[in-house]
């Protein structure tokens, strides 16, 4: 451990200072402060702080604060650099870490701003909700969510290590990356899928009234992330610009191709259509290769699971005591997916299960009555 | 009723050839026949047709047969029209429909083949499952599913109100529109979210190991369509080019504007960069307003519903369990998301609810024990 970090010291003696009471902030100083951490609160709004403390995420920052082991800002992304220069500067002895949706810029405001990049260790936490500020913090906002551990070259590793200690407190599993694989990563499975989603429902305002009804459960699943906020995700993008173009040109090259193939068909439909059928091919199947890469629940490895499909009434209980009986019959569900019928008063239940379990659950959903399929 | 148009007969006479036995073809035998109509069953797989038959979906069609009032063509799309030209030629007084996902390139190539317009009246099931084949037929396949029933100019009344009538008997709800309606309205629900999907997909190809770990929900549904059959989906896309290309430039215009905008932020971070923000904004809020254009469960006009969200463990019947909860609580679920954490035995469940089901909600199962947050 390099010299000026820190030494770890049990959770009760150490002091976490959180600049930043809004949702991620408040959540935070409530894992922390459960688990012993000594949390003091700080907000440019005092009432903030003050709706912080009184949900129990720890207690008000003062003047005579005693110094703190490590702060965590918790700020909006474009005034977060800032905070954590003016916080390295009044805290020498402290780590400092934050934690925005991306990392390079941070780094390199602080870098032009001179800050001691030896006890800045950017992170982010992978949670969050459609709903903001300290009212809408939750305890276990954290648990079972990546945190992403970012540090920079200078980053000495007491100070990495007790970031990763924090987030691993609050019930995160830690991911370690440089801030530029941070960025190009979150560019490729958040920000992008962002700006496609919005794309694709965008079209739907030129079609005339009543053909949005044939919209089935794939637009409804590809486009779920298009009802998200434009202020906030306008932030998001911009500071993420590069690794966002990145991975958005690439896109953009291959939606040519396709396009280019489409065309190709449209003139010709004979032998020197056939280079175009197989980009349209090519697109699918590399589609499938990545959606292969994502990973399954609780971050193993991908899983091929059996789907079991029924039909659910649609009345009150009704998917309940479908789904008790999937439990009494000792299967555990890997997935459920929701589909609804048009017009009429049932949905579809698919249930995801292990292969091993679709026999044993036909035949004990088949003999309780539920019309089932494999 | 025009004439050379067969009189509406009741089910119990009305004679259905079925031409292609697959999962369509015969999955319409099985409800057709369930319905009382009388069906015969061809193939150019005499194996094919025999399993559809030995299924129940209706008896196998030989030399003898007699006319058929209404012939399906549940053939692959890239020999429909041929199918469809066959039929109205062999069967001179009756109605031929097709089950072929994109209606105006059948249509045209029948105009080609100069054959009987006013007997063909294009139409497409909105139905269809993962696997293929006459093994996967279920005879409630179309129920409560849409069923677009696109004429062309010529087809008679009489025609359009017989296959009106077979969408009907099957449990569909019937959508009219025109052909080239139904294939601008099937490339921006369908066919361009598929590409879309594939396409954001296989961008995670280009990501280090480790990486793709942090995918969330988010990613998980825009791409959970990429992992479709890359041969059926090359002949849906190029069966439906001109359609295709248009929603697609449409979407490749805004994408560059997009990237346009990405740039600018890139090179200037100041005042310049302010309609470059204004232009990410926009396309976030553009996808705001088409995703709130996708009607809601049953048809129905889009409602927004509130989101009670649990903490469940991840064993056997717990989901189970809380979901017997709600509905002893009362509540009618709208809508159910699963979100797994990773590396954590538990996930969580999202529960949609009408508004005022809120309060009654979380009161319920706070009292019963379950970790719940509005």
């Amino acid at each position: 451990m390099s010299a000026g970090v820190p030494s770890p010291v049990p959770p009760g003696r150490l002091r976490v200072r959180i600049v930043g009471t809004g949702l991620i902030g408040a959540s935070l100083g409530l894992a922390l402060t459960r688990k012993g951490f000594q949390v003091s609160l700080d907000d440019p709004s005092p009432t903030a702080a003050a709706l912080a403390r009184d949900l129990g995420a720890g207690t008000l920052a003062t003047q005579t604060s005693v110094a703190p082991d490590l702060v965590v800002v918790a700020a909006p992304p474009d005034v977060v650099a800032d905070v954590v220069a003016s916080e390295l500067s009044q805290w020498p002895n402290a780590v400092v870490t934050d934690a925005a949706s991306v990392k390079g810029a941070v780094l390199t405001a602080l870098r032009d701003k001179e800050a001691d990049l030896s006890r800045y260790v950017g992170s982010h936490p992978m949670a969050g909700r459609e709903k903001s500020g300290a009212m809408a913090a939750q305890v276990d906002l954290f648990e079972g969510r990546s945190w992403v551990v970012a540090p920079g070259p200078q980053a000495s590793p007491g100070a990495v290590a007790l970031v990763r200690g924090i987030a691993q407190a609050a019930g995160s599993v830690v991911l370690v990356m440089t801030p530029d694989e941070h960025d190009a990563a979150v560019a490729a499975v958040s920000h992008v899928p962002q700006i496609a989603a919005s794309l694709v429902a965008s079209r739907l305002r030129d079609l005339p009234p009543g053909a949005v009804a044939l919209s089935g459960q794939g637009i409804r699943d590809v486009t779920r992330i298009a009802a998200s906020d434009p202020g906030m995700w306008t932030q998001i993008l911009a500071g993420n610009a590069p690794a966002v173009r990145g991975v958005l040109e690439s896109l953009a090259a291959e939606l040519d191709a396709v396009l280019d193939a489409l065309r190709r068909l449209e003139s010709d439909s004979g032998a020197g259509s056939v280079g175009a059928r197989a980009i349209l091919a090519r697109a699918v199947a590399d589609g499938n290769a990545g959606h292969a890469l994502i990973p399954g629940k609780h971050g193993a490895a991908p899983t091929t699971y059996a789907t079991v499909i029924v039909l659910i009434p649609d009345e009150p209980g009704a998917l309940g005591r479908l789904l008790r009986d999937v439990g009494d019959a000792g299967v555990n569900m890997e997935d459920l997916h929701l589909e609804h019928g048009i017009g009429q008063p049932f949905g579809l239940a698919e249930l995801s299960v292990l292969p091993a379990a679709v026999e044993p659950l036909i035949t004990a959903l088949s003999s309780l009555g539920w019309p089932v399929h494999e």
